[in-house]
């Protein structure tokens, strides 16, 4: 069997987080992810019901603009291994340190937490890219009064839908306020994590041809990593719907009640995305037990052929070996046609085991 | 073994689901399934103790009229993928948008949610159709003060008993309001179930009988189709349950006192049916052990043909090897009964290997 | 291997129930078991402390007379497919006609419902009958002030012990009202589980002796069945457990203070018997793993004699071939003792092949 | 495969009460163990701070001076199938007659039920007799004022280092009073769970190094055995733990706060025991998981020679057919050299498969 | 197969427990770990946000200044086996028994009791030491008002980290109380509990990579192996999760609010651990499955050798029998050609099989 290096996924992370994080004191904000460090960019949308107006820039004082205004922003930092400058970000705008640490903490679990003034959440948006590769992208947000702040770690993002919205004044989102922006962000992340459920449904219907028709050895090291995708993905994905829940039943005033009923058909996604991945486990684990009995099947098959050669041949192998013996008195060998009847008896065996072979069903 | 495609009852969906809905605004009306695109035909009934009225008519004008007169009405759609018409349409009964999306949302699991002044609830009807497929037909019901409207994506339903119910004034159905009939229609789907369960349960039989007769590769095949319909069916199924207890808990004075009385016997129906599921699960887990079983047990067979042939003729064929070596100083080639004392020990040994084989219970 | 059909417990049933009940109103009085169609006879038990009087009648006005008197009244009706008679019987009782249809429905699974004045109950009698079979009879009973109606599919079943011990005035329930009836016949029918159990065990016990000796496919089968039976009785046991708890926390005033203390009784042993169940669940899947585990031991064996022969025969039939060659130039075949010599090697090697067997532990 | 009767530690006992208890009127005290009939013989230990007084008698009037007297008495009964004295004895002490049905019936589940004045338990002592078996004693114990009355079924019991605490005034089991003894007991009962689960561990020591060294299908058996066993341990410990905490939560003035907090260190080691029981379910379903993987390395081996001996000489045995053939015109034969280049050409192919063979990794 | 004896780790502790435990009194105080017999040395470090001093001292009466001064005192007693020292100290600080008893009780499971002046804890550190093994160590930790007394088993710990923070003022540690500290010696135990993840998952990898390169016994050894350790680790840390969380709902004022913040974090650690070990877990189940479907791959690849070789030389062998026999009269021993044709023929055999073979994929 050719070798094959399987990457564990949670490795290099949590050895990272052991070395980097132990002993620093809560509360430090520390990136833990593996992407290249680079500068964050900070893109704000502000909007109402008239005017959209964007900007990139990465002077604190001119985004705290944005947030003083009665219109909704969006303030978008793209890129958060630039601790200082996330640091610094984060205290103009009112955010204790541990809200910070989680914000560029790539290894949080989805959370959210509710403060007096702001709502945080961290979520991870999970994508195929053009690789076809299955992306984790960690994110946060915070919910102010009139803006949405929203840290994510790379340029690709799952938002675009949402910006064109804004910008054509698509849909109810430009009448709403920051909330509502809140709400529409979630709901494509979450929108997206039904790509991700359709990638993975795609492995497993290639698998289970493969399974069918040609299980080789390789076929069951990939359902494994197949396994250990889904754990990874439910990882990321499970703890949102209690999230969601918990956002429907909070009394925070940041949420409006009419969000709510957004809200409400996000944790019916939600819903539906853990059920498809609890049924998406229990496929993977059929199809491990369909390659065993393939397996079974071929050992028989292997079988089948080894004792049908072996049964036919070792008995007439014997009956020749008879004649070949040097006895001096051996009548039959002096027979006129001793050696037609030995022919006889041999076709007649042979006769005989493949009919008996075939009320077996072996051939 | 003989390819197969097996066709994964959730792909198709999700694919267009991506497609389709990635990018939208919330509340969008969006059929998802993939029935040909057709008109709307509605079929109203408007009924009280005395009379019946039918009606077909795609005039929302005159279906408003009946939802404002004091018989109760029963607005039946029949297709869901115009989706101007049905936006249109729900907007004059004063639904919401978000209500309208999931009412041709075919891929919305089954719900139930309050309005102030409407109930809304999804269901699928599940029902085996002449070509004995089991088919999965999306619908959505709204209960109001004296009409029921519903939404379903084929003509063929499981409401015929109902209608005939209406019409021949069979039962309590025509003197009771709208919420009797919202609950009548639910007991016609949930009824159905039984026949999807019965459906289930003989293919379930068909398979054990395989499995003792004749367990080819085949048949492992079938067994893994069957758990994922299981799966399938119990996606859609399961979820009832909760929802006809909210439905009874519920403080809407929609839905009255005595027709929640109804609704208990409907609540002890679902968790039958989902004990019932169960119980298929765990009886296609053990029909792919009892496969699996049965495999070994062939295999043992197999094996024990070649060990009986190989065991008796690989020695007596070494017998006869020996005798048929060239030495020149051979005394027992020269014996008189040479050959006579050969065959006596070869049947001699015959006989040893078929007691033995016997005494092992392998003959 | 010898076909064996298997009929499936929950077939014939659902079969019926999909033809018999799709499209009538709900509260129609069905009989759906498959038991002969007989009249209904009812048979009456009256008594007090001082007196007991027994009665057979099919009289409603006769039977209505004992539901007056001050003392309790055992009521019980023998057959319940004669349903015109059970909607009369049971109208004149003043019991609703849902009530009446889960009465006589043979499927429907237990349940307790608190009316005003009433409570029903449906359970299932489950007992050994002569044959050795287990008998699942349908039975539902209802606790009126001072009468106990009692519904039951057939003549046999598992209150002889409370008759006796109201004909005989053993123990106290003579004493007591209604309630403690009521009690008495749960507790006979709780009682009988225990009989099931041992019948399971039983069963469980010559399946495990049959395993370790001689497991033949016929045993995997049995095995299959008897978890079969278990999750049908299982199905018909669990909610007990919860119906008895309820019972007991109930504020109706027909059952008294201390006929509660009795039940908790009940319920500590439907507590048990559940345990029970679930550890015959557990054993039946170890038997079926007892059984895997013993067919490899058995294919090891077979193997272990081919390796055994063919290792040894092989190597010594090659010998004798090369002595069979028929060169011009073969020395050995010229030597005086070149055939005892060729008859050492081959005893050596003989030699040689057992203990490196023996060594192995194959022998 | 020797045969072995494997006596299913359920069985007996279904059968006896089956048997002994249908019928029977609730509240009847009988005695479903199956020890020795023997006369219960009472011991006494009335003890305050300043003194201990012992006692063996019969009497139940003079026991009950015990119970009016101001200190702590410990009435213990020793042997519980003289059900007529049970029964006096009970009565005398004002327990009602469903609570010493439970009292001597051996079969009764782990239970607490709290009366007006006083606190009734039941619990199975296990623990190892000098034989290295595992007996369960049944052991019932009744809380009163300055009383606990035990009924024990054997003679042993593992309430020695209780005994000895009273009668040395070590630790301050004599200053308390009998909620405080009423716990000691229990804590001691639970101790002895600890060496319970020892000798489980023990047992599961030894087959895991069988499993390892020489997986034979005894080994398989004794896993099964295993397995049986924990399970019918954790059957009478597991519900321990809630009774406890029941206990715990207990408003009834028998026990007081301080003894609580000792109660709530015996509730740690139930919760402790319980993580263990389960720990060791998974441990020996992995031995039984290990076995089966060494079953199928031994399988291997067995291949493994077969396939190498038969490759080897299965071809050279072919080549030396050659030879032996009677072809009038076989130049080879005649060669000065052939019989020489016929070994040569053997030992080649035999170097060559061994090669093949070592390369495989199978020599 | 070599041996390997398996030292179970549950083993040597439960016997100890057994023998020293059984017959004691609750409360007496008994080191139950087997590290070797030292002294107890204490470390006591005092400080506000202005100083720190820190100090070695066995003296009880020194070690008591501190804790009636104002400022943070951390007093740390290392090594718990000198019991007397122990509870002499324990009772300085009004400490109970029976919190001493499971502050040295290394079998003690983690636990949190609030006592109206103190809050007790007992906790596991994990720790891989620099052998790579895993190390487990008894802790508990007391929280006074300005003080947190803390018992170690060893001089090795976790806690470095923090008491580089008080000594260099890092972070918020010096200006805040003690309950501060005790949320930072949790918050080190907890992040070590991220290197043991590390660990298993590294094993983990290292196994993944031999079942697939080298399924050897021996890995199949490893598996189980490692499937105990993480039953282990789970046992020590799966309590914690509910322990903090019953430290944030406490209403004790030794903890201030804004502590209850950072023991949020320390929840959230405490999640994520349990569901990595659960992901750790389910990995090493496939890891077993993945052993054993390579054993099968293997078996298959040996079956195919072998039936391959049979198959072709067993009829090649026999044609060369045939023409290996005495009879008289043979025509085709006298041919010309005959041997020529006899190859012909088994040549022609021989590409038969081998294309056969090849269209089967077995070659």
């Amino acid at each position: 069997m050719q070798k094959k290096k399987m990457t564990n996924p949670l490795h290099r992370r949590k050895k990272s987080r052991a070395k980097d994080k132990i002993g620093k004191a809560p509360g430090t904000v520390t990136y833990l992810g593996d992407r290249e460090k680079t500068q964050s960019t900070v893109h704000t949308i502000e909007y109402d019901d008239e005017s959209v107006a964007e900007d990139f820039t990465n002077d604190i004082d001119a985004i705290l603009v944005h947030n003083d205004s009665k219109s909704t922003s969006w303030i978008d930092v793209v890129g958060i291994n630039d601790e200082a400058y996330i640091e610094n970000l984060g205290k103009r705008f009112g955010l204790n340190s541990l809200l910070l640490e989680d914000a560029v903490n790539t290894l949080q679990r989805p959370k959210i937490d509710e403060y007096d003034n702001h709502i945080f959440g961290v979520f991870k948006m999970l994508y195929i890219n053009d690789a076809e590769e299955l992306v984790s992208e960690h994110m946060a947000m915070v919910l102010l009064e009139n803006t949405v702040l929203v840290f994510q770690e790379l340029k690709e993002d799952v938002f675009e839908g949402v910006r064109t919205r804004i910008r054509t004044k698509h849909g109810r989102i430009r009448t709403r306020g920051a909330d509502y922006l809140f709400f529409a962000l979630l709901d494509a992340i979450i929108d997206n994590y039904f790509t991700v459920l359709e990638h993975i449904n795609h492995k497993i219907e290639v698998l289970e041809e493969q399974v069918y028709e040609n299980p080789k050895p390789e076929v069951a090291q990939k359902i494994q990593e197949l396994k250990k995708e889904v754990l990874k993905v439910r990882r990321w994905i499970f703890p949102v719907k209690e999230l969601v829940s918990r956002l429907i039943d909070t009394e925070s005033p940041l949420i409006k009640k009419d969000t709510k009923l957004f809200l409400r058909d996000v944790l019916d996604h939600s819903v539906e995305i853990n059920e498809t991945l609890q049924i998406y486990r229990e496929m993977s684990m059929s199809l491990m037990e369909m390659y065993m009995s393939n397996m079974s099947n071929k050992m028989n098959e292997v079988m089948k052929v080894l004792t049908i050669m072996a049964s036919i041949f070792i008995p007439l192998t014997f009956i020749a070996g008879i004649y070949g013996m040097n006895f001096d008195h051996m009548p039959e060998l002096h027979w006129e046609h001793g050696y037609l009847y030995v022919w006889g008896i041999m076709i007649f065996l042979l006769l005989f085991m493949l009919i008996y072979f075939r009320k077996k069903g072996w051939l």
